[in-house]
């Protein structure tokens, strides 16, 4: 057994947990690396796959017999099987976070589970802190994010459209990695000002603002980076905005490390725009591994401590509807006295 | 408000709600063409849609004073809203297979509501049936998808990758369509026995045998086609796997009509397939829509009659592992006595 699947094993015991179903096919694939539907079924003594006939050849190719996965054809698994997986737990785990509520009923049913259990994101806390291997490939990721960012701005020229600029990211992207990580935006303008600004046919004019939101996947971990750059100059109006933005990024760099805790670091950026007159109307970072999005939020809503080897992003953004906006974001790896910032495309006034 | 939502509201009056919580984006698109994070409540009286900073500019500038919706801020929306939204509601509706367990124990707490009422895919049985604006675009969809396969099968050459081709195809929609409706396949040799397979690097032979399963979308209306062809020849052992499937397709298609069994389809090509000793290991096909697999479900596992103006696939396929497979399906457009082949590319041996 991995030690991805020993360390939860483990968790469950501290847990009183005798079994556990993992739906969600990212944790899945965290934990077997099977990326395929199906659901894995952590027994007493077994571990179990259940797939279906798509999949069965394509689950067999991937597992070795370490990998001590027991693969099951759902057409193949009888009513009985179902009962009998989870006889004498006490406690199965289920996602509840996953789950749907039509489907948790549904497993009440098949189960025949005494106490189905809540089990608050189990595997996703332990995606947070990441392994030698999995800093790799997001270290990689983002090298080529940057390499991608040095071309394009090469690349970028008046009179092009922000949607030919995102395609030929893509473009760069593809024969490197496994693609993007999430839609790229590239935003122009008065674009700008929407935070999640789908690319338009909107030109790039001779004097403009532009804010690319970019990252990839390799080998399935993702990278994650936004800079907000000039075409021609930098118009007066920006800077402020600009250099408050930048301020608060490099800030919550400095303060990025084990124990820091993220609600601190989101009040202390909210209350420096507060200041200015401005808020910060989105959170201020969040987790990247195999999902864009994944554990530690950093916002207000929630809090978490910084670990060593955890990977988040640092993106303040300041938007003003209809007129412009500025957002500049790092992808970092915390450590036990810092943080290493992985995203490393200058941040001061970029004009091309 | 729009036909749409007259339809279901007029809906929710005979199932005794007077209250409904759409969480599922693609609904709320489907409902208002909002394309956003948020939830839609249909009150009593008004029609609400609750989204957060990041979104509010893009929604107010895709709705009109037509669709009667009001917009709020989620960070405006006190506790009393939340519990005053369904006051004297006696039964809400929530999308318990969209709505994860967890969320499901939210929103009770949040709305405060006395009955929270599975509504059982309410609007995905209305989405089944399409208006003619959707047609068109699935249409549409289909048409660029038959250009698209008439100039792969020109593209295509010995010693080209799977992936190399299925870049070509993503290229092709890319100028002329919204992008993909979902990830191409291209399979040839062996990997065609994966009826999911995904591209690799494995390169088109001198004699080979590929399929493509393809589609694009338009307007965020999906189309969807599946052909499997021959380089240089088509091989002997192929011929009475490929005949099968063909003739299995086609029988299909003159039975697809309005009133026709979903279950009693599949039970025909499963029982001609068996008599030849192979398996249908998948569902016959899917609704199109909005979604690439959206409701109904056309399998044995469930029974639906076609009606008017749904959209389908008839995609059966037979796959021998570590040798091939064949799979040949088209999106079909249902009518009162019959059904329109909407994807109209060759089905007889294509030898490229």
């Amino acid at each position: 057994m991995n030690a991805k699947m020993q360390w939860l094993r483990n968790k469950m015991l501290s847990l009183d947990l005798q079994g556990l179903i993992i739906s969600n096919p990212i944790n899945v694939k965290y934990l077997t690396n099977i990326d395929a539907e199906g659901v894995l079924l952590l027994t007493r003594k077994e571990n179990i796959y259940i797939t279906d006939g798509r999949y069965i050849e394509h689950v067999h190719s991937i597992l070795t017999l370490y990998d001590e996965i027991i693969v099951y054809d759902i057409n193949d698994v009888s009513k009985d099987d179902y009962e009998n997986f989870f006889m004498f737990c006490e406690n199965v785990g289920f996602e509840e976070n996953y789950v749907t509520y039509a489907e948790y009923k549904e497993l009440i049913r098949k189960y025949k589970v005494n106490n189905l259990v809540e089990t608050e994101h189990i595997i996703e806390k332990q995606r947070m802190i990441k392994d030698r291997d999995e800093l790799k490939n997001i270290q990689k990721a983002c090298e080529i994010t940057d390499n991608c960012f040095s071309y394009i701005l090469e690349y970028i020229k008046p009179g092009m459209t922000e949607k030919q600029i995102a395609d030929e990211i893509e473009e760069y992207y593809k024969p490197r990695t496994d693609g993007l990580a999430f839609d790229t935006i590239v935003a122009s303008g008065e674009n700008t000002s929407k935070p999640h600004a789908v690319p338009t046919n909107r030109k790039i004019g001779e004097k403009d603002i532009i804010t690319i939101d970019m990252g990839c996947k390799v080998n399935g971990y993702c990278s994650d980076m936004t800079r907000t750059f000039f075409v021609g100059e930098v118009p007066e109006e920006v800077k402020p905005v600009y250099d408050l933005v930048l301020k608060n990024e490099k800030q919550t760099l400095e303060q990025m490390k084990d124990g820091a805790s993220t609600r601190m670091l989101t009040k202390m950026v909210e209350n420096d725009f507060r200041f200015s007159n401005y808020d910060l109307i989105h959170s201020l970072g969040h987790g990247v591994g195999l999902e864009i999005h994944e554990a530690p939020y950093i916002g207000l809503k929630s809090d978490t401590q910084l670990k060593e080897n955890m990977v988040v992003t640092d993106e303040p953004g300041i938007y003003l509807p209809g007129k412009f906006g500025v957002r500049i974001e790092d992808t970092v790896q915390i450590t036990k006295f810092g943080c290493i910032n992985l995203t490393k495309s200058e941040k001061n006034y970029i004009v091309i």
